[in-house]
């Protein structure tokens, strides 16, 4: 494709209709752009907030392709895509984040591979395509290890924890995941999760937020705390390097995330990747108040071929984010009530459990 | 119309199509709600983040019946809506702010009287219906004085000085306002325009931001500053009083904005009131990064009946907000640059000279 000039009144086109969708969509429509989202789902929360939305299979060759050339650039809300997907779009638009740093990320063992090689330690692991694997993946890894599918996982979906004590019933363990591609990772004890959320230009300049800490719970993401606390000012600066390490090697455009797992060994302390979203993501969802410039604005920016924003905290403030879970939504009067909190909801009908409806951010001076 | 209650998932209807209903719709979403426009051009900025749209005239009773009956409750973007249009949706659906609340303020000559009525300061005004009342308004108010249409005017259309010297040609005057109902007001020697912008609860719950500070070039509103310099915590605290005792006279549901002068006599100081604007205003756009709650959330919690948001300045931080108007906006990429600046374009297509296409926000510590 060749550069297209992208300014306010421009389409931007959105892969997906989530939540993630629907907060970009927004930031895109505060600069005055206008936004088309494709999404399979009638009920996709991004749709309220666009002026144009395709309703389609994300392997719907026909509509991925009118779509795209409806649109002057497109991004997308989740690393899912299937890879034609990808090419029909990037054919016929800018795509942004690439075909290419989507290939890369949405596999793990790629993904690890490539994190490896710019010699950025990860978890040690192993690929698993048969039984015999899974022995030898098992023995050189050792217990507490994690299984877990190479593709399309997400908060915690798809793996499985590998206790370091206890029978193995492999077969049993494997028929679990129906002959997916998998991979053995090694259990790496943590003292904390982080992660850097940051943005890339196509001129190579890159902006991040200050580090993230990420408490989990059930596997998925329930309090992001800003700045990271417990971890010296020259490991935060360490991750934020390793962020720009990985994006300069994916040539990446766009919003990415990169989670990390703080270890401490004594008197040391260090990072080591556990995976990359090539996405905005919501351990960055703090930044909409927070920041001088959201993660979503960012991204929007770095889509369109903008100068990326400030990423500072706003005022220099400490921020909490929330995240409403299935029906602790239902509190959302309260929290309207409570003095300086922040509510955001994704305007997902049902509060079904494990379900994102919505965060709560605060600032605290 | 009965009450009803209105949840994340419930639809705002918002009438009219311009940049106040474009970041009306924004802040609904960002709570979860649907949002349908209703706006006569096919062109609205508001269109593009609404997930539902009618297109027809303010006049149109049976596209605006059908409205009301799609949504949950209305709300609207501007003061000049036509009182049968009002009261076609409230038949309906809730209306807030009232059609009461409307009649009363979209007539200059209604309003000021409503106003000296409780009490509080105007300029001295005379109503307008022929060439007689013309000279009689005249020799009650003096000069300088300013002549103005008692409807339908914005940013200084509809209105015309009448200076201290010079010969008066009345009918030539009278003639360029085609024989409108008009009011003569005496000029105010102010020596700052200030606004106060604030929400009211149906339960009688008020919030106030901080008194703004305004500066218009060409009758347009140029800079907001807050909180408003040069003006004692007693004088601002009054204005403040002065909203609240307007709001609570029209039993007001919602944003409104109260302009005034600052007169200084020696060493007093005064406000004196200029009008009121039944609804979300430009020189309240300060508040999407400078309040905790912005003037266009407030005003979706007001009208919803939820509880109000806290109006506190973020961070304790001084803002400024400068308009873009016309061919400023073609700035934008070089704004986007400037660290801090929160850029907001409106999606107009054409940079017309005295339109409104934008605003820039700063924060400063």
């Amino acid at each position: 494709m060749s550069a297209r000039l992208i300014e306010p009144g421009s389409t931007l086109g959105i892969v997906g209709g989530g939540q993630l969708g629907r907060m970009i969509a927004l930031a895109a429509a505060d600069y005055g752009l206008k936004v088309h989202v494709f999404a399979p789902d009638a009920d996709s929360p991004a749709f309220d907030v666009a002026g144009a939305t395709t309703r389609a299979a994300y392997d719907d060759a026909e509509a991925l392709a009118r779509f795209a050339e409806a649109v002057d650039v497109v991004t997308y809300e989740f690393e899912n895509i299937p890879r034609e997907t990808a090419e029909i779009l990037a054919a016929r638009a800018p795509l942004h984040p690439s075909a290419s740093a989507l290939a890369v990320t949405q596999d793990r063992l790629t993904e690890k591979s490539f994190i490896n090689g710019l010699g950025i330690p990860t978890a040690p692991f192993r690929a698993i395509d048969s039984g015999d694997d899974f022995d030898r993946a098992l023995e050189a890894i050792g217990r507490p290890s994690v299984l877990k599918t190479r593709r399309f996982g997400y908060d915690g979906k798809g793996q499985r924890m590998i206790r370091a004590e206890g029978a193995i019933e492999r077969s049993a363990i494997m028929a679990e995941f129906g002959g997916a591609p998998l991979i053995l990772e090694g259990f790496v004890p943590f003292e904390r999760e982080v992660s850097v959320v940051a943005a890339r230009s196509a001129d190579g300049s890159f902006a991040a937020f200050d580090l993230c800490e990420n408490e989990h719970r059930d596997h998925i993401l329930a309090v992001t705390r800003v700045p990271a606390t417990g971890i010296s000012p020259e490991t935060a600066a360490s991750a934020i390097a390793i962020a720009r390490r990985i994006a300069d090697a994916l040539d990446y455009v766009g919003v990415l995330a990169v989670e990390m797992f703080l270890v401490r060994e004594g008197e040391s302390e260090r990072v080591v990747v556990n995976e990359i979203a090539p996405r905005v993501h919501n351990s960055g969802h703090w930044t909409i108040e927070g920041a001088l410039t959201s993660q979503f604005a960012q991204h929007v920016r770095a889509v369109c071929g903008w100068p990326l924003g400030d990423a500072a905290r706003t005022g220099g403030m400490r921020v909490e984010m929330h995240n409403l879970i299935g029906d602790e939504a239902e509190g959302w009067r309260e929290i309207l009530a409570r003095p300086g909190a922040h509510l955001h909801l994704y305007g997902k009908g049902e509060f079904r459990p494990g379900r994102k409806m919505g965060h709560v951010t605060r600032l605290i001076p």
